[in-house]
């Protein structure tokens, strides 16, 4: 077996925490938006990117990028929010190729009447423990993270009043 | 609509980008363990924790509560190590109750020689670009997130040579 490079013991620790963290975290996410708005968090992130979005809607390929997700995770979760008429799709008019997803009206009051409830949770599971410099310190970890998975570092998931003006910021 | 207490920006921003990392990470630790070790990360994580363990066992309730999952969820996938042979179940000796998990001879080895390349994957996603400040800001940050969902801050994901004498920590 070669020589492997292990962790340090401060590297191991916080490599425990994160673990911990990213197994428990959608779980309690989903949790609550499954018991409150009977949707995902991803299929509400989904519609949550389409509702800042010019004319609520997306291309799919560009839906996917901002979602982190591979297009077949995000068609599986389009197509689940078809069927509870929050998402249309329809033939891109440009190129006949590819498909743009849409907020139905449904979609959009599904959006804004969920959204209370999932900052409230957002606050109680990481921003109340968290002081100012821990949330910059979260921001600037995170960051380093995604552009090492090969992500951008500026993902989308409105977290404020729906009818504020910044869009996909 | 009740008044939500909507996030801060830099809140907001941090939030984003964690949940892009919740996202990536998994599927970016499991396309790993599964293509080199035909496991998933969640897999591996239940056999390293059991390879850290006396007699390479544990009670099953111990386990989920190790793991930070549902005892559902760990039963699911410890009848998928069971079908490869890396573990075993067996009634508890002591009072007939619940079930202990045991590590077989094949989980161990499957554990040493899956060990070194998850812990490459580990450096180059995650402590490759961060400094000793921000792994033990990483470290703090994630102990209050794990606090605040109801789980201990101490998980056990072992990311160093199996032979070392340290168990669990």
């Amino acid at each position: 077996m070669n020589e492997a490079r292990w962790l340090t013991d401060e590297q191991q620790r916080a490599w425990r925490k994160l673990a911990g963290v990213i197994t428990v975290l959608p779980t309690a996410l989903d949790a609550q938006l499954q018991r409150d708005a009977s949707v995902t968090h991803f299929g509400y992130w989904v519609m949550a990117l389409l509702s800042e979005s010019a004319d609520l809607s997306a291309r799919m390929s560009d839906l996917a990028a901002k979602a982190n997700a591979s297009p077949s995770r995000l068609s599986h979760v389009v197509s689940r929010l078809e069927k509870n008429g929050w998402v249309h799709r329809r033939k891109s008019p440009e190129d006949g190729r590819g498909s743009i997803a849409v907020l139905t009206e449904a979609g959009q009051a599904k959006v804004v009447a969920s959204a209370p409830g999932h900052v409230a949770k957002v606050r109680e599971l990481l921003f109340d423990g968290l002081d100012d410099d821990q949330v910059r310190q979260l921001d600037e970890i995170c960051a380093v993270l995604l552009r090492q998975m090969g992500y951008h570092a500026e993902t989308a998931m409105p977290m404020r009043r729906q009818d504020s003006s910044q869009a996909g910021g």
